[in-house]
């Protein structure tokens, strides 16, 4: 059975996608700690980060290393927290966090909530920086 | 001034540690939230993960990836948490927390202790498994 992610690569799940490649794919949360909350994942279903081959994971960091940059550069913040965490979804997945306080990255805090068209322009403007 | 982190690459201040080469270090987080819980730095001190050059930053992240799978073959776990977090410490590193739930990376859960004798124990089974 394909992951809730698979499904997102596929598009048969409806995603604020903001940046691409051939392997990889980020989009924002729709659960977010803090407006601009972004998961990367890599195209391929993998359930734990550190099974995948030493090439893989390396073209993903890259790959997030450029979601990372975009992202601190449209939503005003200290900086990123990048986290691996999941034990929920089998499909490894990075979480980047824009935060100010430790406390912006607890995930045990209430969810924020925004309109479809709150997360599509936050979507888009990190899209815009992304390179 | 030099970071606590750039003490403890000079050995000013001691660590347990787990593995190491020419630009990196690993050792204990001697504020453990699991037994195993290790922090991953770049020698050279930098600030902020995101800001090195992407070359670093990839050579960071495959060195933290050795010391990810020796971390989880010697600590018995679900999987390992990579967390990027912290504010408090002006030079970046990683968290690799053994985990088997979420609760078991919670930064504001009370950190565990262990005896001096404890930390070299488990420095030294990590380590074993360093490749």
């Amino acid at each position: 059975m394909s992951s809730i992610f698979s499904k997102i690569v596929s598009g048969e799940i409806p995603s604020y996608k903001v940046a691409e490649d051939q392997h990889h794919l980020a989009f924002l949360d729709v659960f977010p700690l803090k407006r601009g909350h972004t998961l990367v994942i890599p195209k391929t279903e993998t359930d734990y980060l550190f099974d995948i081959t030493s090439k893989d994971y390396l073209d993903l960091m890259a790959f997030t290393h450029r979601v990372a940059i975009a992202v601190k550069a449209a939503i005003p913040c200290k900086r990123l927290s990048m986290q691996v965490i999941g034990l929920e979804v089998p499909h490894a997945h990075i979480h980047l966090i824009p935060i100010n306080t430790m406390s912006d990255c607890d995930f045990k805090k209430e969810k924020l909530k925004f309109s479809k068209e709150e997360f599509e322009n936050t979507a888009r403007e990190i899209a815009a920086y992304f390179k």
